[in-house]
């Protein structure tokens, strides 16, 4: 069987910058597929046995094969369908680009979630340390894309950031891409966020605040009244 | 200028587990290269430059073009030097070794530094992690090594944990690779560990031991008389 008559399903949560990414490179690529909506405090058996080490979303299924990790995802989508490729073209490139995407996981997304899961100190220094790598960031950029003209692999991966840093910060009452201290990512961010093919795609605004204004309630109070 | 005109060197330190790595890639592929020993507590400007935004080793240095973060240093060795092959060649195979190669990064590197530099109920929940963590590695397992019958891209990022895991349990008092329960992982380790390329390339051992000992005591040290 040719690879582009595989079915592709995708295992995901509306709600996941993680699974945006997934969704946005599939969107640019022209890929159809199935989506499944999953429920993490009730794991199909589905979402079990495609993902069993870390039973996560999200999840690509290609035909049976299935790959979790969104930065594992976007490559196996780019070296899958290579028409319209995220990816630079160059082993150096490629180099810098795969750079970009694990310093936005490790130093962006990772503090991200600490700051919506604690108060106090431990909130504040996440904070900055999100500002710092922001800052750090813009070095990335490449013009108006980090991918220069166009959207590619690194913008993809911060898609993650776009929305997902206003909703944070409107949360927890800060601004992470603030036009003063950040002029490059936020114009990055205006630019993005102002694509159609994007723009229709983004989780809606207010259902996001609502979610995770939920989530973070629900965790600070689980921390004060165990069970 | 041809790639293969290109001067290549290496930023690192001797005892880096990582720095390893890149060392057993360029061994296996037989490219030469100058090797630069670094002084962390006294950076040059070489490595400032050339990695300005982490400021760590491994670095890759190939003509001008500097690549850091040592899984992304192994993908451009194999995209440049494609002959011997780390990586598997289809997309899936692709997916499923930087699958594994990001948890063993995740997984097992990341508690073994707090197993390292902790104490206490801390050190002992990193210690569970780590052996949790490795059992599921074994999973990961394709026959004699992760690559199958020879040694590719995970087996690469899993030697890491090889003699390092040894170093650290003799430093705290616990074995990781243990035979009676991680079996398949320790005949891994008896394979990998007696392949002369590879022994003569290791740290030598009770160097290793002597040198993450002394950082150990000082840095719990520090902790408690901080200056």
């Amino acid at each position: 069987m040719a690879k582009k008559e595989h079915k592709v399903r995708l295992l995901g949560t509306w709600r996941s910058p993680f699974v945006y990414r997934v969704r946005l490179a599939l969107k640019l690529k022209g890929i159809e597929y199935e989506y499944i909506e999953v429920d993490l405090k009730n794991k199909s058996p589905l979402l079990l046995e495609s993902n069993p080490v870390h039973k996560l979303v999200p999840v690509l299924i290609h035909g049976n094969n299935p790959v979790s990790e969104s930065s594992v995802i976007l490559e196996f989508i780019d070296e899958t369908w290579p028409e319209n490729p995220l990816m630079p073209q160059d082993p150096h490139g490629m180099a810098v680009a795969r750079f970009w995407s694990k310093f936005i996981d490790e130093k962006c997304m990772a503090p991200m979630k600490t700051v919506l899961l604690t108060d106090g100190e431990e909130q504040e220094k996440a904070m900055t340390e999100i500002k710092e790598a922001l800052k750090t960031l813009e070095g990335g950029l490449k013009g108006r894309f980090f991918g220069g003209e166009v959207i590619g692999f690194v913008d993809i991966a911060a898609s993650s950031l776009s929305i997902w840093s206003e909703v944070l910060g409107e949360i927890v009452g800060t601004k992470f891409i603030d036009s003063e201290k950040l002029p490059l990512l936020r114009s990055w961010f205006e630019e993005f966020t102002s694509i159609d093919l994007l723009k229709e795609s983004f989780p809606p605004y207010n259902k996001l605040i609502a979610s995770y204004k939920a989530r973070r309630e629900d965790h600070l109070a689980a921390k004060f009244f165990p069970n």
